[in-house]
């Protein structure tokens, strides 16, 4: 018997990466060069489909497709049992605003021109930023979303990209960010992003134990899940200059988050906006119909792809 | 005689770009492979600087130069007229955020955080945001700083960058973006991004015509000069949907801004930070400072190399 085949729809931005992961598991990746539904429908009855078991979608490849509807999911070899939906990307630029928010104290400076504050000082008196010249990212998770910040970083021109997660990637994955222990990544980032699952082993992993390690005036810009950080330690740590500035679009207790933390000028608060965009509910909405649609016409379930367990 | 020389220094990302032009009128590009100051000291009384008329510096080649104090500025050929700072990434970057704001609505999400909306609503009622996939970006006045912009914006997965000038790019220098004519970006274009010169010219050139050209609910994001939009009639278009955000560095009459249009929820402000940086700061008062020595050392004025005035 073949391998398990799973097909990658375009446009490949980030979904190559993670379906090279399966590829490292013995799972064959195809893909394919038809540019309409109607020579899609056909070669999914073609022997090239035989034991596929899973479809990475875009947002992008509906073009080629169309709607995973009745008419596509009944010629859908038997053998799939799931298809994925690629939603990295709107979290990554969230993660990208937030970073460059940090860097510049751009919602400081915003407060203050609205304040009024712009007609008697440069800049409303906002303090001055920083650049990525010569500085290091660290981050903390390089799985899809990781990797995708990643990408979108590099022509910055950040000094350099460091990653931690519990096994070093292939040099294909890791794509010129260099791997390095937990406790380097907290001594050398002077931005350190996390990009983490929430588990037992994460839960408050940024702590002040962590915290007492990294550089004076440190950014650190969260858009995974609150609790991977001891939030009620971050007000003294930010009070004290420890950390420079701190970007989050996740809270541990969200959407209750303390006044103490948010009403510091150099923090930068989202209400999880990673995922808010027109693009992706519509297509997480589309996946719940086409879920359902699939179920009654077929008796086939549909899964996303569960977050990789490798990263910590 | 040899063509006149410039002398560019590393690390190259914007600058390669911009000598390229001047490549292109006739003028010879070198470069070093030296990468101290000892040995760059040596070089520059070499036959190679012969006729060296200028330097482009990074923010990082002062790891190879030193700083261009009186010992350097001495060794200098007499030929040497122009030293040029690296400027544009500071300000492309914080035209990347403004991109990133406008479509995501960033800035209202956190006004509903900080006014306790959160508690009761999903995101705190933020409308929905916009993810790049299948927009199109226009580059009006593809400069050093529009090129930078276009480097950021690669990796977020716009459909297309389509730019417009008043001369179209060579195929090196458009990297990948496709020139159109004025019309055509007007009409094109998803997100409009504003980086011209201002001049008698370009004055008010995005005014009700222009506007009425745009598709409905484009956004705008200006990090150039504030009038080279008539501010008047941007409430008006914003109130109206035509414009679905506005994202600006830059006012007319800066730092006066009319309360009309700073107060919209989907206006995001900035008190002109564009280069508001410890590194860009430094770099600029350092030059004041070389500028100065050596005026008083070897009698050679020194300059920023004017804005190239082939974008509008």
């Amino acid at each position: 018997m073949s391998k398990p085949k799973v097909l990658q729809l375009p446009p490949v931005r980030f979904a190559q990466e993670k379906w090279q992961e399966l590829a490292d598991l013995g799972v064959e990746v195809i893909t394919t060069d038809v540019n309409n539904r109607q020579d899609f429908l056909k070669e999914l009855t073609s022997d090239k489909y035989n034991n596929l078991i899973g479809i990475a979608r875009t947002f992008e490849s509906v073009k080629i497709t169309g709607r995973f509807d009745e008419e596509l999911i009944e010629k859908l070899p038997s053998s799939v049992k799931v298809i994925a939906h690629n939603v990295d990307g709107p979290t990554a630029d969230t993660n990208v605003f937030l970073i460059l928010s940090c860097l510049r104290n751009f919602q400081e400076s915003h407060d203050h021109l609205i304040a009024g504050e712009w007609l008697t000082k440069k800049c409303g008196g906002t303090p001055i930023g920083n650049d990525p010249t010569g500085k290091i990212v660290g981050i903390f998770g390089m799985g899809g979303i990781g990797r995708a910040v990643r990408d979108r970083l590099k022509p910055f021109g950040f000094k350099e990209i460091i990653y931690h997660n519990r096994k070093k990637l292939s040099p294909d994955l890791e794509n010129g960010a260099n791997y390095v222990s937990f406790e380097e990544l907290l001594t050398k980032s002077d931005i350190i992003s996390i990009n983490i699952p929430l588990n037992p082993n994460t839960k408050h992993i940024i702590n002040q134990q962590a915290i007492d390690k990294m550089k004076k005036g440190v950014i650190i810009v969260n858009t995974a899940r609150g609790a991977v950080i001891d939030e009620s330690i971050l007000p003294k740590n930010i009070k004290s200059g420890k950390i420079k500035a701190f970007g989050s679009d996740v809270f541990e207790n969200e959407p209750k988050i303390s006044s103490d933390l948010i009403n510091l000028p150099n923090v930068i608060s989202l209400p999880h906006m990673g995922t808010h965009t027109f693009e992706t509910m519509k297509a997480m909405e589309e996946f719940v119909v086409e879920n359902i649609e699939s179920y009654l016409n077929s008796g086939k379930v549909k899964a996303i792809v569960p977050e990789q367990s490798s990263l910590f």
